[in-house]
């Protein structure tokens, strides 16, 4: 748009008929640039999207069986998360609520079947944000807490931090009683196999892989689903409050101790009532240098672009223009969703009320 | 300028004079909002600045052997980063060995001198950026770690991740046979003195203390100097390329767990080729949510601002309109250099070459 203008604006000052054009384009530019104006929400507008991860199963893989399992599951959520809604419930208690279901089934990478560290242990992360207020809270490499997405909100709600990890977040934990499961809980035998797989492989995925920008992806990550899977949800309630949290086991194979985006605010996790809700999903460590879902919300708040461009221009230039994959989902203040993802797929779906509540969900690519 | 523009404009569109003005203030304002040009760094233009954290002693503690003390060990660690720099060195290389310094010093908040958890553990957070390949590292709550800076250049450059904390990141301290310290090494009177009189604070500083956006600031914050102290360093090298870094202890009487803005990417540590680089102190928990640094950059990025109005922009406006405390230093692609910070003061000093090399140190206000 600058640029058009710029192109059009060259040698016409003196003609009064094109500077109308001109002044007509600079003012669609700076009416384009200004943001919407606030509104308040009405029911019409309240809606949940969750994402199941970057990275779907192969078509091989994908028997109807399991894709009736995931879409049980995801449904599962979806309700989970509305019914609140509907009630006139918080999109923080939403969030949770529709994550805590995935958290608690074996077909994620988030509580139950989490992905595994390099030694085997599953260590957790998870976040959520109140765009309302502006709180957030999260939990880093913790183990064993069933349901990490609560501890995060306990976080939020109970401490003056932000960020809780590892034996203080596990300390935080039982101070919370909330529910502590055995090591065993969290096993899956498709995830552990995947670690056994990945640990004789020649490259040592906890090792020396970072990529440049810009480098082709490191080894073993496209096409490899297992790997992501993270499991996040954004939603607007009735009182035009906006809320994202986002949780998973990480990256299979990674060190002790790795935290990923999940639990960062502003690279998972974020948002404000001014502008958006966001949760991402995909390989983490870019995710968090490239502060994916706060420079989301940048994008809308500084230069008021539309919601989907700004997912776009993130996750399909920015995110793959430093070497990144992966996905994200969204909902803005004025209930309208938007998702994006490079070409490995993502599990995704929404609730979204338009005179009967309609339920979508999306397996493919 | 959106707004003066758009006052000038309504009801002169038939008038070929003021067109002319609406015009020329259209192209000022797109001109304003586009990025300078590329330009290569030329020697002349390099530099380092670093901070010794917000929150300066009250006059009275501040003694004139104490502000010689403080003067002495600021002007080791420009030295330091500074002739790396002159000698052709990366600015990841200055950043490092200047923040070193102050970890190593007893009058800072970060390595030696750190301040303690509730539980009267030091527990060390700290990150590193590289505006160059945007790859970076961090720690988390790491204990033990003489010089946690190192370490977090080690995740940068010997593994595939972003962020370590707690046991985790120990183990890989091990394995990096970096310097293990015991724990009176951490050890200051002063510092622990400070957590004794907070122990007995009625409110629980690790407590129920989040405010809420707007809310005044937490009891117990402005005025206690003795809670921020955190340590950052921001350097251009002669070849272009951006770098930030940052140290700290963390919150004094935080929960065991806790990880603060230091290690995470966006919140205080941001550098970027494209734009500047950044490191924060101050209150933590307000510049994760705000990710502060990531926004000075994205102002820049996306508005095409100069760096001193975003620091403004971002440490004045948005980081108090949340009720948080603090400041931030910061360097561009083309050297300049600028600071912010709400009335608490910020220890902090600079080294540019200019003919021949300049030292500036403040200890005020």
């Amino acid at each position: 748009m600058k640029k058009t203008f710029s192109k059009r604006s060259s040698g016409l000052v003196s003609k009064s008929v094109n500077m109308v054009i001109i002044c007509l384009v600079s003012l669609i530019y700076l009416l384009s640039c200004s943001q919407p104006s606030d509104k308040k929400n009405d029911d019409s507008s309240y809606g949940i999207v969750i994402h199941g991860g970057a990275g779907v199963r192969s078509g091989k893989e994908m028997t109807p069986e399991l894709e009736k399992e995931y879409r049980v599951e995801l449904e599962k959520s979806l309700k989970a998360g509305y019914k609140i809604l509907s009630a006139g419930g918080t999109s923080v208690a939403a969030v949770e609520a529709a994550i805590r279901v995935m958290e608690d089934s074996h077909l994620f990478n988030a509580g139950k079947g989490a992905s595994f560290t390099r030694e085997g242990i599953n260590e957790l992360d998870a976040s959520i944000m109140n765009g309302n207020t502006l709180r957030a809270g999260g939990v880093g490499a913790v183990r064993n807490v069933k349901n990490p997405i609560s501890l995060a909100r306990m976080v939020m709600e109970e401490t003056p931090h932000v960020l809780l990890v590892d034996r203080g977040a596990f300390a935080f934990a039982e101070e919370m009683k909330v529910d502590i499961m055995p090591d065993d809980y969290f096993f899956t035998e498709r995830k552990w196999n995947s670690l056994q797989k990945r640990l004789k492989e020649d490259i040592p995925y906890g090792g020396k892989l970072q990529s440049e920008p810009k480098e082709s992806l490191t080894p073993g990550m496209s096409g490899n689903e297992d790997l992501y899977e993270t499991v996040g949800a954004v939603a607007l309630d009735k009182n035009g409050n906006l809320a994202a949290g986002t949780s998973t086991g990480g990256r299979m194979k990674k060190r002790p101790g790795r935290v990923g985006d999940s639990p960062i605010i502003g690279a998972s996790t974020y948002a404000n009532n001014k502008t958006c809700a966001v949760s991402t999903t995909g390989l983490g460590e870019k995710h968090m240098v490239l502060l994916t879902s706060k420079e989301i919300s940048s994008l809308i708040d500084h230069k008021g672009i539309p919601l989907e461009d700004a997912m776009n221009n993130v996750i399909l230039n920015q995110l793959v223009s430093i070497g990144g994959e992966g996905g994200a989902i969204s909902i803005d203040k004025y209930g309208r969703m938007a998702w994006a993802f490079t070409g490995i797929g993502m599990y995704r779906g929404y609730v979204k009320q338009e005179g009967i509540a309609v339920i979508k969900i999306y397996l493919d690519e």
